[in-house]
């Protein structure tokens, strides 16, 4: 299996792909989350990892709209407890410190960390990316597998606001897969008429199933301007009878409906 | 009339605080969206100015989670269209361009474009400070305002991938602002306990009264791992009959309820 994953080596999404892929799977690092979907869609690759939601930042909007716009599945969920910290050179202090870089859901994970620190913040595709880019006067904000990876020292151990920091990743493949057992979750999107109770009437659907939604999220269509898409996740398998029950109630109400996938957590 | 805006000056935030403000009103920058919550919540301003939700990119997320941390209400509303340029010091070049500086949300909304250059990309608090801060070999996104104001030229115009762009921005104040006249609109955030049909019960309070939600959004509570709050706007205000039985209702299934405040657009 080769599996491409949001790269460079030693982010918290190459440290996903180990644990979802199987032991003979290669792993391959891709520049975007854009790259990553469109590898998995052309079939250049067999399977790929891209993080979803993080629990104190939300939803990892790329991700979100590349659901919608390229035909993937997912077939597997992860969560990973993240823990940020303050890399730099070996021998640079914490006070010559003038610049801090990452990719901006870490940064905006280390929020309260940041204004204790006199520096300017830089954006980088990536926090393995911002580790690479460090000189005397700079430092990034990544995992300790990066420090590993690129030689650096830690100045800062676990600098994120919250200490519930988990991200969730996805693994996602061009063909359906099937999971096993009963704990395993759909997704779906979906948009609705532009009417009073219309999104109430689309949720109905799974509340007369008594089908528990873990999660409900919009996105800009992007096709008509304040036009939302609808992300929701519900407990349950697509092809289970209330779930298949509940799906074609909500055609009736929606605009649209696409099934992402039923699948386990790893 | 003192008012905070989420600097710096040249901002489409900037812009929209000029719309928003009357003439006599006096406009001072802030270095971030936080800022400027912390401002008009303590009283040392009158009201502030920030984004909340692009027509592309989705709702900026430290606005609606400033909306449920402090104590602050939405007065009014404006929807500017956003035309994004890529500037740079009179004299450099296209071909020179080894770095695109922008606020992430400015560079997310010229993703298409951003791909046609080979640079870096680099992340700065708002698309003005990243007109500040250009040398030979780099370029910003931002407004043509801010190119007038920071004495750039124009290397190429509308670089936006969507043409249809546009961000809404509201006025917020620490007192509550009776809206006037029939078409007027009220946000609100609840939290729902979490069981099957939890969200579409708290719904049905809405489409009871025939209620029009034009908008909803779910961001992580910070209170506890991979539990949401959601941001619910409606058509009317929030001292109608319909919708004070509907917000009633909505307090029997709801762990919390905040209003946010009833406002017309500007």
């Amino acid at each position: 299996m080769n599996i491409a994953f949001l790269g460079p080596k030693g982010t918290f999404c190459h440290e996903a792909a180990e644990k979802l892929a199987g032991s003979a799977s290669e792993l391959e690092p891709f520049a975007s989350i854009e790259d990553v979907f469109e590898a998995v869609e052309n079939e250049s690759v067999d399977a790929g990892v891209v993080p979803i939601e993080n629990s104190v930042e939300g939803s990892v909007n790329s991700t979100l709209d590349c659901l919608a716009s390229t035909n993937v599945k997912i077939i597997r969920e992860l969560k990973l407890a993240v823990k940020q910290n303050l890399l730099a050179l070996p021998g640079v202090e914490l006070k010559s410190v003038r610049r801090i870089v990452s990719h901006p859901q870490a940064l905006a994970q280390c929020r309260k960390f940041l204004k204790t620190i006199k520096a300017e913040h830089a954006e980088a595709s990536s926090t393995a990316k911002a580790c690479q880019t460090l000189d005397d006067e700079s430092a990034a904000i990544a995992s300790k597998l990066s420090a590993k990876i690129y030689g650096l020292t830690v100045l800062k151990e676990g600098v994120q606001d919250y200490a519930e920091n988990a991200t969730r990743f996805v693994l996602l493949s061009k063909k359906n897969e099937s999971p096993t057992g009963k704990k395993c979750k759909t997704s779906i999107i979906f948009s609705v008429k532009h009417a009073p109770g219309a999104l109430h009437e689309a949720l109905k659907a799974f509340a007369v199933q008594e089908i528990n939604l873990t999660k409900i999220e919009s996105r800009p269509s992007r096709q008509k301007k304040w036009e939302y898409y609808f992300y929701v996740d519900f407990e349950g398998n697509c092809e289970s009878e209330k779930a298949k029950k509940a799906l074609k109630e909500l055609e009736k109400h929606a605009k649209f409906v696409k099934t992402l996938g039923s699948y386990n957590e790893a």
